[in-house]
């Protein structure tokens, strides 16, 4: 069997023990560096009152405790489902090199988790989503940004 | 000045506070129920070591542990600035009521962050995101899926 293929196996066994236990939803991640897995993620929404608390995200927030770093350039992600868009997001902030997944959105959609029609909002213009977004520019706002772009000490990231 | 306004200069506030505090980008988030806030989140990918801390994922995270749920249905987030795709999906995953936010994705991608490169992936074919994603179909990752199907005592969120 490839690495790939036992790594993504890892993250499958991960999705069926913890949701078995109760945890929440069938998914489960790995974070992979040189040929080992540095830290696993599942799904623990309901048991941790976290919606943020995905596979990938618990996976990835794993990993930069493990490895002390916000960027996780170097590292694949096996997850045992292709990511809803939260967790896509943060696979780009991580900066992942790469990603492994099993089921699809659609096998999913298809129990019940309906990542797509959240996909389907990212596709609309902010004033047509489902949940009301309202614009207020602001000055102070304006000012904080104008603030960072003036600090001498900032980490960029 | 209207509540609205209030409680999104509250979240600008504290953007401005914690970024000149040295924990992150200037980027602030409150939630709200009732009138009162219930929680509130700000930017320390950097000085957490947490790609996924942005303001608003942190006050979704605080609000649900205070209000030990993982709905905040019937609650209103209020942004210093237009949510990232990460945290887009996370509003959505929340079921916040509403969202209110002062500085743009533009404004945010001037001052070097660049949300608008990874919403661009998202409208992209899996295949062609400069993140290279590899699918590999499992029966043990499809078993998984059925096993939560048939979870007798499931959690469904």
């Amino acid at each position: 069997m490839s690495d790939d293929a036992t790594f993504l196996r890892a993250a499958i066994d991960l999705s069926r023990r913890r949701m078995e236990a109760g945890f929440g939803g069938p998914f489960g991640a790995v974070v992979v560096r040189d040929g080992k897995i540095v830290a696993e993620g599942f799904n623990q929404v309901t048991s941790a009152n976290d919606p943020t608390a995905h596979a990938e995200i618990s996976a990835i927030r794993a990993a930069c405790a493990a490895l002390k770093t916000f960027s996780l350039a170097g590292c694949t992600l096996y997850t045992s489902c292709e990511p809803c868009p939260m967790c896509l997001g943060a696979i780009y902030w991580a900066r992942l090199d790469r990603v492994v997944y099993a089921n699809t959105r659609a096998e999913a959609a298809a129990i019940g988790f309906d990542d797509d029609h959240i996909y389907c909002e990212f596709d609309k213009p902010i004033e047509a989503r489902t949940i009301p977004f309202t614009h207020l520019p602001s000055e102070e706002g304006r000012a904080a940004f104008a603030a960072w772009q003036a600090k001498p000490d900032k980490v960029p990231y």
